[in-house]
């Protein structure tokens, strides 16, 4: 649950932040930046702001905003019907991102969530930089993390289904609910 | 037939106009923009430069840069085997764009490229800033121009297969010829 003030004031950052990583919005669509707290009311910590730019039956495109410290949970995009699974790039615009695959554990310039560890099972370190990028196939686990500076990344995929994303902390609702105070 | 030196310059300039627009890209991109004449070696009248961000079997994106009073000749994206063919959507980055799709004659800012009329006959103009963008459906025909400032765009679409692309001038080529000297 998130109260309408903190979702303004979240679009507003998120908003500000995508200018000044370069990537030139219309007014209407930072209206439409969608702030997700996963249903964990902790938006400052697990937590990601979602502009979608583009969203057919086949592909979208998004601008997510990560603010200071805030994390993407882990979690990956299922079979849907016909579709195999959403397959996604992210590339970096503005920030470093530490993201976190399968494989052995290098993890150390981002950290766990504390109290969450057991939800957080990827240890596997890749920092992305501006210009970089990364493909997740479908089914793919990953979650990611901005440190100090936050950052700003444009996700390109097939079709997204965001409501149909799996978790690994089962405590996490996808679907946003705001609260009118 | 592009000399390697025209290729060059070409890639230099494009590559400068897409940091300007606000898009970070990396070294090793810079060197890869593709610099397109249609086989008609008349790169400044007809062409288009091209950086292809991404790639898969599912989906691409790319970013198209328009030189001033460039025109990308008219094209559409047919079907290859199972696929429907590309669905494609450009949004503007930088400069203006003046497009040109079915409909009315409604060409007023915009122009024909001297002495190809015939090759362009779709003349219903739609005028796109930075910001907009607009859906091309498989099998759409479509042709874009910039005018005096030139233009970036990204193009994010389904799998593209350029060599596959159809065009009404009977002239064009699409796999580029670099000459050596």
């Amino acid at each position: 649950m998130i109260t309408r003030a903190r979702q303004k004031s979240a679009q507003e950052s998120a908003a500000l932040m995508i200018t000044r990583s370069g990537i030139r919005i219309r007014e209407d669509e930072k209206a439409g930046i969608e702030v997700v707290d996963f249903g964990l009311g902790r938006l400052e910590e697990e937590g990601v702001q979602v502009l979608t730019l583009l969203q057919t039956g086949r592909i979208s495109v998004k601008v997510l905003v990560l603010m200071p410290n805030q994390t993407e949970p882990e979690h990956w995009h299922p079979p849907v019907g016909d579709d195999p699974g959403k397959e996604e790039t992210i590339r970096v615009v503005s920030g470093t991102v530490f993201f976190y695959v399968q494989g052995e554990d290098t993890l150390k310039h981002g950290f766990l969530v504390k109290g969450k560890e057991e939800y957080y099972t990827l240890r596997h370190e890749i920092i992305l930089k501006p210009g970089d990028q990364i493909t997740f196939q479908p089914g793919e686990k990953h979650w990611f993390q901005a440190r100090d500076e936050g950052a700003v990344l444009f996700s390109f995929s097939s079709v997204a289904r965001d409501a149909m994303d799996r978790f690994t902390d089962p405590d996490i609702v996808r679907t946003v609910r705001i609260a009118d105070k």
